[in-house]
């Protein structure tokens, strides 16, 4: 592990500080190259991991360019604690010392492979390690989506949208919408509607090697899809959106400071002494 | 109550059927007026109802125009049992019959006044028999809301988006976000938000003469205001939605045919023989 | 406001603690008795309020003795800030000074009359200012309850149990159950099935005015009645549990210090800056 | 497959008309045992496939039993449609001569091995195909469970009650409580709080390796411990409920005529044409 790429948001200064400070740091022990934007391909004989500088969002936004070259990532937060960074700011060299002594794990964390079709053609393809969502674009009225699990029909949603998720992304727009907390080791796929009108439309979880397919049916909505809050397509009549699991996980490297469940603690409080309804 | 005007969406085949079968009927016994989109002022004093030929949505378009006149409102449905309407199109001979010879009650619902207000003036001014929405239009992120009520901050919210509902919207919008299902007798303001990211942020019901303010605070999601589903205001920074009981409520005609916890038993599958999960 | 009555639970230290120190100050302002278990009746005429030491538990004991006769109830909290107590123990002297001085208002809490009647006899009557629940006490199944609105049939829950709560009582059992917030000055009763197998029966909110009747419809379960989690009696077959409006509310003193949406934000964890899932 | 015993709750009048009805056809076929309660121990070696004349109900006890052995089940309802039920009564015929001539696939479906655990004896060890369930029997007060998976305290729940249940088990007594639908072919414990008052304790969904423990730690309300609604422990100060996955999963016999989809869509109102709130 001595070939790094420096990975972040060059909008922040939060970051651009990160930048300066650890890039020198990290030039001493391994071979360091900047690419905040990835702007050039990265491939997985070039860099031993990546280390991401930002909160859980530069991470997806990362993973949906690494993930596929196989290529490690190690996120470190400039801001609090997140789900999927190893560590804050403060605690740099720490982590960083263990990952270039080879301390770590490399964790797997699934994703989807996402794919909008349009008369039989790819009109979108990429990756997803939270969540692939179609929902409204226009105003407040609900979609109807046809949902179908290896090519059978399972239902149709009327709702404000429906939510495709990866364990990891079951902590995110899904749980605000109802879903379950699915732990990150697992291989599933987690279905969420948002607001359905049939009261009984209750969260899904599937295992992962099955393949889901959502059709939107009505279109006055102007339905819509989005990958990981950042890929963003309007759906027109007869496409469909298909989604399964992707070829190759992330591989998330772990060093035992970020623990799945002190996470949950501290995100949803459910820390130390619980809080009490009364 | 011999003067009836009928309303109904001209779009409509069914609608157009039942106002050519009703119309004659009723013209033998009340003066009737046909203006199915009402497009002309229909003022109190000039009807003594108005016949509303359609499903639920059709009453909430007649009912902005119509409650703040005092007209009382009588909704037939073409197609099912609507919350909304008293019967069906099949029964329409009993209903009218019952209405024109006085064996009728004009329940009060409650309806919103829902004021746009920009750089201190009103942009809209509207009432909702149903409920005023602040959601996002633009992809899937979070809106944040700051939501005051009688001018306190109560709470921000992060969501995609916050329902102020009235109880008869209560079993709409809202139910579908989680929200409870409050009686249509009910002087109360329902606020839910749509997949909330505070998992704590439960639905509110509020006393009636209570006054609420939504202000959006961030704009990258495009924020908008949709009242009843069908009137619709992309907002502005430093826009104030402020939402309070209107001056007049709907005046619903009712005969006794469709009574509130029937239509939920029906329209709820709570009906007869109740369902189990297992 | 001179004559005053202190009640509390004198198996906690705390509040022995809080006597002590709180009844010579209040003793030179005041005509002062202290009656913690409240063991002689209180009569309207004898006291002008009961200051109660303890936490939401105590005010809930003693509501249901003091609301009936209509003796105001400060409650002053010896642990941490609740929904009913109007402030903690380190800042008694200027809520009783406030008190003393007229600087207050009585707000009225809308309570439950609850009724269980065996064989046409009333074989308990008591308030509740919280909730009265019907659930099972053996083991872990559904039990099966037929739910009337003033005397209609609404639907028959099967569950593991039902609670019918008051606006006060909705932050208590019934939010964790699913139920709505609703604002403690409503007149309102609210419906909240516990783990409902027929997943639309969603939480009611019903007007203060009607009247609802629970009877259990099979025994294997034991069912129980609970009022405010303190009185309890388990039901036999052919029981009827009648719940409606108190004829008398609580009051409950306020000056000001503790304020239903700030309780929300502390106790909801609503307050200052929101929480983030993600 | 031509050994066959055959199961079923001798207390219903529909089973023992539908044994009379059954066993002399299938014994023209095969070799038939009937031991209605399983009185007598079955082992793997003497029958191929036990048949439980049925509801859910029935499956679950005798899963209990023949999981272990490894001795695949195959369910036919007496009444209605189950989720664990191959086929109703009417269909015997059919489903019998597939299971005969092998033409069925026999699923796994993960079962847990529960055991409580005092003062470090096993006094209750057992197996669940639904759930364990760790809940209060006094009234209506909450429970204070401290929940350890894998040795590490992920949070104390306050609530009525905790369930953790297998996929199969997601729609039952969880599914009411507000867990996610698990497909039955996961490998998964689902952990599911009842009437949780820290709000953000939402249900969890674990990877089937993991060892949940579960500990009360407050006795006033009197935890006891059910094992799929049918085996029930009081439980002590200081006892342990273990719960992991059991070694052997149950075998259950499919012929294709239950789809787990379309029994969602069936059981859970899903099915043909959606029902809407409005």
């Amino acid at each position: 592990m001595n070939r790094a790429i420096i990975v972040g948001n060059r909008a922040k200064k939060a970051v651009l500080r990160a930048v300066e400070e650890i890039e020198p740091w990290l030039a001493e022990r391994a071979e360091v190259r900047v690419d905040l934007n990835l702007d050039s391909p990265v491939l997985a004989g070039e860099v031993d991991f990546a280390l991401v500088l930002g909160g859980d969002g530069s991470v997806l936004g990362a993973a949906r360019k690494l993930a596929p070259q196989g290529v490690p990532l190690l996120g470190i937060n400039v801001g609090k604690f997140g789900f999927l960074t190893e560590s804050t700011v403060d605690d740099y060299k720490a982590v960083l010392t263990d990952v270039l002594e080879g301390r770590y794990t490399a964790a797997e964390r699934m994703m989807l492979a996402c794919v909008l079709e349009r008369d039989g053609e790819e009109v979108l393809s990429t990756v997803a390690l939270n969540d692939a969502v179609v929902s409204r674009t226009a105003l407040s009225r609900i979609i109807t989506i046809d949902f179908h699990v290896d090519g059978e029909l399972v239902t149709t949603y009327r709702s404000d949208g429906l939510i495709v998720a990866t364990p990891v992304g079951s902590t995110a727009h899904s749980l605000a919408s109802g879903g379950p907390i699915v732990h990150p080791d697992m291989d599933a796929i987690v279905v969420t509607p948002i607001s359905p009108h049939t009261l009984s439309n209750r969260p899904l979880v599937l295992p992962g090697h099955l393949k889901v397919t959502l059709e939107a049916r009505e279109w006055a909505q102007r339905p819509a899809l989005t990958v990981d809050g950042q890929v963003n397509r309007e759906l027109r009549e007869g496409d469909l959106v298909r989604v399964q699991r992707a070829p190759k996980p992330l591989k998330l490297i772990q060093t035992g400071r970020n623990v799945f469940f002190e996470t949950l603690r501290s995100k949803l409080d459910w820390r130390g002494q619980p809080r009490y309804v009364k």
